[in-house]
């Protein structure tokens, strides 16, 4: 199957206030991209994964926080990679639009 | 290690007039993560990848030209996924400004 498949991110289910939205784009072998969609989140929940995530903020904004404490703010264009174990979490995402997120879990190594 | 990484796609080398600049951002396993730049490239090189390619378009406009003719245009958010073996190139892009893109070079599946 050699045909390609396309789509617009700001095509996709709208979350709740608060809330996230999850959307996977591709998939091979142990890697996957997702469209994340996020609408005021503050808070979110930690996550400490086996495998590296590399993520792209495309729309809105949002600061990544980490388990020492440091945080990072995420403006469109900016992205972070996450190696496996970097325990992470979404400290807050615009209050007022639609923050949209490329995200790419990669192999493990 | 287990420290994050941080950048941005608007930030990075502006190719000449007619090229494409490339930087690799991440990689783990058999997965790369680039940022590539082109500035209004007409006819680029055919590509014909043993791999899946995950193209998003960030900035700037762009057409795919693919084996049997066929094009699609694309403007800021959207994407491209490109089986392995899946014969493209880069039409043209946006000849007033640069394109930017993220590219996600997958496992093979």
């Amino acid at each position: 199957m050699t045909a390609p498949r396309f789509g617009s991110l700001h095509n996709g289910p709208t979350p709740e206030q608060g809330a996230e939205s999850f959307v996977e784009l591709a998939r091979t072998g142990s890697a996957r991209v997702e469209r994340i969609a996020s609408r005021a989140v503050t808070n979110g929940e930690w996550y400490e994964q086996a495998w590296p995530e590399f993520v792209l903020l495309v729309a809105g904004s949002a600061a990544l926080e980490f388990a020492d404490g440091s945080m990072r703010d995420l403006n469109p264009g900016d992205w972070a990679f996450l190696p496996a174990h970097c325990r992470h979490r979404v400290n807050w995402t615009d209050p007022a639009s639609e923050t949209l997120w490329l995200a790419v879990h990669l192999p493990p190594g």
